[in-house]
């Protein structure tokens, strides 16, 4: 049977936080990192892509924590995709920690997109399509669909340089930054992200003030809304 | 003669802003990272001072970029410490790019602080501190002393937890990324940042309300301020 290509990295000082673990941003963009390093070895990789004017679109992201990998962890990370739609492909990922014993998973959704129409592209156009899949069961559930949270708490994040991707817009990650960054830091210090949905749905741009709102406690909701009020991102965390 | 030590790195997409080179934060974050790695190497790291309940600090700093390395790029970094004196070592950086061509240097200076006492601990008490020093010139002037500019433009910044390093402080990285961060993205995109000289004058806490205080336009100079008004950091671009 086919195996799951596999990735090693390094818990650097700047990926942990006060408590000498990675933080939830830093695993985040690591299993992205895999992501878009798969892809270029599978011939479908953003550059890839650039070429055909396209690019990948993350839409939806599950990621299960069991225990946050510590500063200076090598952490080796599988990923496989085992879904291709027209609309949408599921990528996959299990991260293990320094003692082969699993810390993470996470499944993610993807769409292409044409960069000039800004309309999302029939997967099955793509040539590598057919060999991009491998048979393994899911680590986790589908990302959920979030729906819109009560207004309970309001927050403001305005789109700075340091935000931006090679893209022009605000790298995915930093939408798990700005929410994690409204947390209390007592929750920080004494939960876990257990697991966190994300609904990644309007690109946000250079200068724009969001608004970021939220209810609930254990297992908070978020909703992240541009300036003309649309929502942008929805996150949900439970915490444990 | 003694060579430098080397260590090398390569410019991942998280390190590269929408021009796809590296950020100034970024090439910062690789020099010292490097200081941590090489004192650690010499037996006076970090960890090796935080057993005697001591820690280094970072007080001053000069870079000098030539040219701001790609996205993707693999640099080499050399490091060397050139000077201890009681209060203050002098540690420096050559940063070559893939091609083998210097793309930046950097001059910091660094004191020894006791943890519980909070008060400097005189350099020549390190024991390996005689076999610390290599004889290279300096590759630029030392880091300035800074005044404090005229308010012509303030901006504000709360300190979250993203920028707390595992002393709970802000990362000294964090100040840069502050302040770049006020720069109109039109500077960003067409100068480069010829020179920087940095001043650390305090620590800052999570949750403190910053003020950053700024005037000049080529030459521009900041002073971060905390809730009591005082100076935690100065800061003065060489943009050409």
């Amino acid at each position: 049977m086919e195996k799951k290509r596999e990735y090693n990295y390094r818990i650097e000082p700047r990926d942990s936080d006060f408590m000498k673990r990675a933080t939830l941003m830093s695993l985040a963009d690591y299993i992205l990192h895999t992501a878009g390093e798969d892809a270029d070895r599978g011939g479908f990789g953003v550059r890839d892509l650039n070429m055909r004017n396209a690019s990948w679109v993350l839409v939806r992201m599950a990621l299960e924590v069991v225990r946050m990998p510590a500063e200076y962890e090598r952490i080796r990370i599988a990923t496989w995709v085992s879904d291709v739609t027209r609309a949408m492909t599921t990528r996959n990922f299990e991260v293990f920690g320094e003692d082969g014993t699993p810390a993470a998973c996470a499944v993610t959704n993807w769409a292409m997109m044409d960069l000039s129409a800004r309309r999302m592209l029939d997967l099955h156009s793509l040539r590598a399509c057919d060999s991009m899949t491998q048979d393994f069961p899911l680590p986790a559930a589908l990302p959920r669909r979030l729906g819109t949270p009560d207004a309970e708490r309001e927050y403001e994040h305005d789109v700075v340089y340091s935000d931006l991707d090679f893209n022009c817009h605000a790298n995915s990650v930093k939408y798990i930054q700005w929410v994690v960054d409204t947390l209390p830091l007592e929750v920080l210090r004494e939960k876990r992200f257990a697991r966190t949905d994300i609904n990644f749905l309007r690109e946000v741009h250079y200068g724009e003030r969001l608004r970021i709102f939220a209810c609930g406690a254990d297992e908070p909701l978020f909703e992240i809304r541009n300036g003309s009020g649309e929502a942008v991102c929805r996150l949900a965390f439970e915490l444990v």
